[in-house]
Formats: C-alpha cells, sequence, structure tokens
C-alpha cells in the first residue's frame, strides 16, 4: 500500500458541492483553495476556503478551462484536485493532465471515465461482466435508414439517445413508427449543437420504470464495496427533483440481485474511488443498466444518512492510497433519507430560473434534518449557473415518519426575495401516491398538472411583513441621525 | 389501551425548546400554540407555530404564571401542554392543575414530578428500588451542629447541596472540616434567597467524576426502555457545555449495569414519559444516583442522533396513551454524538450574557451536523432569559470522525454582532485531552485557564468587512433617492 498524504485541495467547482468538498477537506485536516469567476465573489464556499482565487474571463468558461485550473494548482501549491460534479468531473483530459502534472485527481482512473463517458462502449462492457442492458444498438448511429431497421428490429416504444451527451438533451421517446424520422432528426440535431456530435443510439423505451442506482466505493486495491441504492426516479425533463434511499417499494431479492451484479461488474473492471451505476427497472422488477456516473453525485448524501459513511471524506481517503477501512458486512443501514434539491425557480411560472437577492432565509432544522446550502439572507442568487441552491437531507427510523418530517421541515423553510421550488416539493409530499412509496419516472409528469404550488403557510406573507416594518424603522434611525 | 388523539398543543415555554416541539407537533398532525412575551414578538419559534399569544405583563413572570396559561390553553382550545424543560416543567402543581382542567399534561404523572423534586425524597426512593446513592443525609438539615455531626461520619470532602433547588446554587464543596460552619452558612443563605427555604443537605463528594445519565423513555402501560447513556460532564459552573453520547471511555460492563438498574428502578416506581436519570461515575467506575429530571433535557437530542429515535415525538405519543412501538432489543446505536450549547456570552469576559442584534448568522451544515437554533441574521437576543440561542448536534460512525466534524462545524459557524462561546467550543474540539476521550467535572475548571478563545477563523473578519462594504452601499442608495 503506497499512501500520499494529500496536503492542499484545489476545488474545480462552484456552489454547494465546492462546500461539500470544504468541509472534508477541513475534517481531513487538508486546506482548501476555491477558485471564483467574478461573480461568484460573494458565495459562501468561497469564503469557507482556506485559501480562493479569482478568475477574471467569461464565468461559465473559467470553470471549464483545465489547463488553466492546473497551472493554478501549482501555483499554489495545491498537490490534489477534486473536479465535484459536472463541470470538468467527467472529462478524462482533465483527469490525464492533472496526472501529467504530478497532481492527484480524486477520482477514478481516466480510462474509467473515458470508457463510461461513451455510453455505447459503456454498455458494450457492462455486458461484458454480466450486467444487463437494455436491446438496443451497440454503435453510435447517424443514417437514418439504418435507424429505422433497428427500430424496428427493436420493436416500438424506442427511445434515441445522443451518444455522446446527458441530462435530456439529444433524447427522445417514439411510440409509433410513423413519428419516427421527424424525431430522429430532431435528436441528432439538438445532439450536435449541444454536444458537437449528433451520433445517436436507439434502445427499447421502458414504460414507467423506475430509475435506480447504486453506490460503489473502491479503493486502488481491489476492495469495492456498495452503499446499496437510491430511487431517483422522480424527475422533471429527466432532471431529478427528489431522491430516495433506499427505495420504498423495491423487491427484497432484486435488491440484493441488483447490489450484488453492480459490485461484481465493478469489481472486474478494476474500477477505483467512487462511482453510481444507474439502471432502469421496469414494472416486472428487471433492472437494466443505462450509465455510469464516474464521480461523485448531488445525491450521495442520502446515502451518507443511511449508512453513516461520508463519502466525500472516504473518495479523499481513497485517492491518498488508504485502503477502505470497512468491509461489506461492516456496513449496517439505517431507515430512510429523501433528498430535495432546492431550486431558484418558478414552479408557478413553467420553472423558469429565477435569479437576485434572497431578502429571508430562515433554515430548516431539528431532528433527522441536515442542509447543505449555499443560501443565506442577502446572498445574490446568479443566472448563469445551475439553478440548485442547496438540498435538504430527511433521515429516520420508517418511511412514514420520515415523510412526516420532511412536510415539517419543507413547510418551516422559508427563502423570499425570489422563487424556489420548495412549494413544488410540499406538494410531492402531500401527495397519497407519494406517502405510499409509488411513484416511477412518469411521476411528475403526471401530478404537476394537479399541484396548484400555491404557498400553504402564513409564514412567508409575515416575514415580508416583519421585513418591511423592520426596513422602516430602519429608514427612521437613519433620518434621525 | 386507552388513545385520546392530541388536536392541538399549546407550549409554555419559549426559545430552542419551543421549536423543538413545535416540530415534534407539525409531523404529528397536531397544531401548535406559542405563548410569548413582548419581549420576544420577534422569535422565530413564535412565527413557526401555528397560533400565538401574546402574554403581556412582566416578561419572565408570564412564562410561570400556570394558572393563566392553562386559561389560555382553554381558550384557545388546547387539548395538551407541553412544558418543555425549566420554567414550569417540573413543578407538580402545573401538572395537576392541567389534569384538573381536562388538559393533557405531555409529561410524567405528578406524583413522580412531586417526588424527584425532592432530592431526599428521590434518594430514598430510588435506594429502595436498588439504585446505589451516595453516603449522606437522607433528611434535609437546617442545624449547623447536626450538620458537623454528620459531615464528620461521612468523612471529608463533602458537599453541601440546597435540598430544593438546583443549577448549582447553594451549593458548596468542603474539603476540611475547619472550613464547615463558614461554608454550611454560605450555602444555606444562598438557598434561602434563591428558593425560599434554607435546607441543606451533605453528602459524600466525589473527587473527578463524570457525569452520566440514563435516558428513560416509558409508556402509561409498564413497559419501559433505555436509549443509551450520555457524558455530561463537561461543565461550567454546574451548568453543562458540551454533551456526549455514548460517554467515550466508560467501561463496558459498567455501562450496562447503569442502564439495566435505571430502567429496571422505573419499572418498578411505575414511571412513564421520558426522564433522566443521573448519576456521578467516580474513578472506580462506581455509580451512584443524583437526581431524576422528570421532562426533556436540552441534550436529548445526541441520544436522537445514536439512536435514531425522536424523543419528543415518542413524548406526544405516549401522551396520547398509545403503546411503545419498539422493545429494548429494537433500539440499535449507532456511533457517537456531540451536542455544543450555543450561548450569547463573552468567553473573553468571564462568559458574562451578551445580548443584542445577530449582524451575521451563517450557519454550519453538510453531512451528521444538526441544528436546533433560535438564531437568525438580525434577530435581537434578549438579556431577559437563558442565554442559549441554540444546539449544534453533530454525529458521525467514529468518535474520532465525530471530533473532527465537530471542529469544522464550529469553524464555519459564524456569529458576529453579539459574543458567544463558539470560541470556548473550539478551544474544547482541538484539546488533546478531549480528542482522548478523557474528561471528568473538572475538565473545565482545569482547561479553562489554558484556553485563550482568540478567533481562530479568518471569517469573522471577512464577513465584517462585507457587512460594512454592504452597509455602506445601502446607505449610498437611499441617499440617492
Amino acid at each position: 500500500m503506497q499512501v500520499k498524504k494529500i496536503t492542499k485541495v484545489l476545488i474545480a467547482n462552484r456552489g454547494e458541492i465546492a462546500l461539500r468538498i470544504i468541509r472534508s477537506c477541513k475534517e481531513l485536516d487538508i486546506k482548501s483553495v476555491s477558485i471564483f469567476s467574478t461573480i461568484d465573489a460573494r458565495g459562501v464556499w468561497v469564503r469557507k476556503a482556506d485559501e480562493s482565487v479569482l478568475l477574471e474571463g467569461d464565468p461559465i468558461r473559467v470553470y471549464l478551462d483545465y489547463k488553466n485550473i492546473v497551472e493554478i494548482a501549482k501555483k499554489v501549491g495545491a498537490d490534489a484536485i477534486h473536479p465535484g460534479y459536472g463541470f470538468l468531473s467527467e472529462n478524462p483530459d482533465f483527469a490525464q493532465h492533472c496526472i501529467d502534472n504530478g497532481i492527484i485527481f480524486i477520482g477514478p482512473k481516466p480510462e474509467h471515465i473515458a470508457l463510461f463517458g461513451d455510453k455505447m462502449a459503456s454498455k458494450v462492457a457492462m455486458k461484458a461482466v454480466g450486467v444487463p442492458v437494455i436491446e438496443g444498438t451497440d454503435t453510435p448511429i447517424t443514417d437514418i435508414n439504418e435507424a429505422i431497421k433497428i427500430a424496428k428490429e427493436i420493436g416500438f416504444p424506442v427511445i434515441i439517445k445522443a451518444a455522446f451527451g446527458g441530462g435530456g438533451k439529444g433524447m427522445r421517446i417514439v411510440k409509433k413508427e410513423e413519428e419516427f424520422v421527424a424525431m430522429f432528426e430532431a435528436a441528432t440535431k439538438e445532439a450536435e449543437r449541444f454536444f458537437g456530435r449528433g451520433d445517436a443510439f436507439i434502445e427499447k423505451y421502458l414504460s414507467n420504470p423506475r430509475h435506480i442506482e447504486v453506490q460503489i466505493v473502491a479503493d486502488k486495491y481491489g476492495n469495492v464495496i456498495h452503499l446499496g441504492e437510491r430511487d431517483c426516479s422522480i424527475q422533471r425533463k429527466h432532471q431529478k427533483v427528489v431522491e430516495i434511499a433506499p427505495s420504498p417499494r423495491l423487491n427484497d431479492t432484486v435488491r440484493k440481485e441488483l447490489l450484488r451484479t453492480s459490485k461484481k461488474a465493478m469489481i472486474k473492471l478494476g474500477y477505483e474511488s467512487v462511482g453510481t451505476v444507474e439502471y432502469l427497472v421496469d414494472e416486472e422488477d428487471n433492472f437494466y443498466f443505462i450509465e455510469m456516473n464516474t464521480r461523485v453525485q448531488v445525491e450521495h448524501t442520502i446515502t451518507e444518512a443511511i449508512s453513516g459513511v461520508d463519502i466525500i471524506y472516504r473518495m479523499i481517503r481513497i485517492a491518498e492510497g488508504n485502503k477502505l477501512p470497512f468491509m461489506q458486512e461492516d456496513i449496517k443501514f439505517r431507515g430512510y433519507a429523501i433528498e430535495f434539491r432546492i431550486n431558484a425557480e418558478d414552479p408557478k411560472n413553467g420553472f423558469i430560473p429565477s435569479s437576485g437577492r434572497i431578502t429571508t432565509y430562515l433554515s430548516p432544522g431539528g431532528p433527522g434534518v441536515r442542509m447543505d446550502s449555499i443560501g443565506f439572507k442577502d446572498y445574490v442568487v446568479p443566472t448563469n449557473y445551475d439553478s440548485m441552491i442547496g438540498k435538504m437531507i430527511v433521515s429516520g427510523l420508517d418511511w412514514d415518519s420520515v415523510v412526516r418530517k420532511s412536510r415539517r421541515a419543507l413547510d418551516e423553510f422559508i427563502v423570499a426575495g425570489i422563487p424556489t421550488n420548495i412549494p413544488l416539493h410540499r406538494e410531492i409530499v402531500r401527495d397519497e401516491d407519494f406517502k405510499e412509496g409509488i411513484f416511477n419516472t412518469t411521476y411528475l409528469d403526471k401530478k404537476l398538472p394537479t399541484f396548484t404550488m400555491e404557498a400553504i403557510s402564513h409564514l412567508e406573507e409575515d416575514e415580508e411583513k416583519y421585513a418591511k416594518v423592520a426596513a422602516i424603522a430602519a429608514a427612521i434611525k437613519m433620518n434621525q441621525k
């Protein structure tokens, strides 16, 4: 075992995940360095890091310019870089560039990032190590005639997906043959616009599947464990909104098989660091691999809640070359956990992103509530980035009490000044199907039209009143001077 | 089993415990009613309750006037009252008055409150049910000659304690016979001033004991369980400052015996609701009962963290007449938890209580951190009440990681505008003895002179700078109008 203690980590990211990484660094006595765009100067993670480096230039591109970021890491004496999620986290060239410059990349090996970045290749690789995959093409397709032929062979409904992309872009579901040509063209055009390559693949479309994923943690010495599964079926436009661990209605035999299969595959592939194997589970409980995320995920928090394992802390330890200090049988799960993504967006207005000053920020708290948030009173939410301003994680011994706790915590969570999706979450935790643990990836499509998103609490109004009174009092004081 | 569903709870308290009770009520679909003094109008718990009733008059006395409080409960249609801790929580007359007025008192039976309110009687009662007690008087003493005789019999050092009091008032440790007369007079005079009765008792004084207590939960049907122990040795002037569950260095055999003895005693006494049996444990691991708290305690939170059981939720369920839904063997403990009491007091200036406007409030968060706090930006901390403005509870799988997490969370916890004891906590989690789990009730007396309480973080300064810049910008804007 070769261990190299990390002393300083540069965080190639922003927002709540930057703050999350800073927290683990501090616990490990590792110095943390934030990089920040001109727009992010008042971000709480910038203040909480030990050092911060301003990146002048385009406020998005500065977080993607990996050569510059590695240069800064060298300048400030960082011996490791944590990429977070999004931005450069799944760019194998970035990982390789770190290694080439003598900097530890806190994540998997570049070859695994590259493999799983290619959806088609990863399906082939996973099939080879015994993981069920959905029937479909195993090379990217650009030719429309070939595409039609394959779609017919598989049988409708099929789904068209960008071969080099994600986040729902370049994706279309085709229910009937006659719709196929138009849909295929739209998908490939969109993929080309977003990812520079129009290549698509086609696979069997499952109706009403659940999205279930397995958290993997692996050291450099072949020790691989899973930390259970997460149910991320509650999505809007292929973006996760609410995540749950464990999956409340997954058959126990299927659960065991899913976890066992994922772990075995990762052992065979020699995977290291943390990662997530994503599946769709159909109505007959068959599961199919869809993709692997070679990075920490937004929703790692709920796995931390049920397992007690600190995933980012462990990820850094692994990157240093430490062996896992526990084996599979040491992991004891407790209860349930739900993560609510708190987004600056307007649920009453088509979920358009919102921005501006937060005028009131009252955080929930109490038993079973963990907050990972960059929101605070007077923080100005920028327009330039992902709309997520925080995550609320609620945990407890049983499903019913966790749903009740979530409802209570959401009701007392007051953010004023900008719209957020908190009203959406309040609807979800009051929904009878959700309360019964009944949901799949079509859940929000079906439920959204029935949700009113009305303020259910007198608190917001009161707070605005309070704020006004306070403002008047302040103005009077100022005049008296 | 006779169950009467509670529909509305009046909370006869204020501050963080009022907020804590509101949270459980909301989870149980029970309406909550806050009462508040004129000074507490902006308290966050007042806003978060479903209804709030202003109590005009002396801002302390209004929380003690139990006849008026019961009247208000009847007026607003509350069918139950939760007393919290402090104020009326251990007043048997209040409990009885609730019952006489057809209102459920969420707590133990009045006779148990009365029994354990009398320290002498409770020692006798606990001895009778097999609990070891410290050698000492078993009736209150006022006569100095009798007192000297008893002290000599027991042997020095002895401790003199007010028979009807608490919180360290009327308490003296006497190491030598020649000091006894003066100390006894001082103690009884102080007791008379604070509690109206000078009666004292005398017992053997243990040097370097640990304060260890057992959390009891009992329903109305004789089902009693314990939720493990807490180590509350870290005290300043007999006030708990930091609490830990489980006790890091308690011998496992002794732990089991302590828990078994406490539970057995509570079964024999027919105790119901929640309560805490407090012990001193000497250097040879002998344990001695000191008192029983017949209410929820400030530090119940750390037991919630390690057991997963929501104590106040359960307390309300018990008051409704529900049976415990779990047995002793169902309770699985996980890891460690530490509670830090966040007080508005100045650790660099003799811990004098502080008051005034909070100008910055940045809450810690992330994995393993629970916040029970009434602090927020622009909240004005009053002078009239207990100085505690919140509690930070940190939990994790092992002692070392919980201490690291605590240090990290304390470092990122920024409260500006008023001094708090956060610098004290930062010193404690950096102390080598604490990190090794070595502490007893003399810990703070020994350590305080070595703690500098210096700001260890650049964050406070930065935030003040930020605040100034924001204030100037606001002033300029106002002038431009």
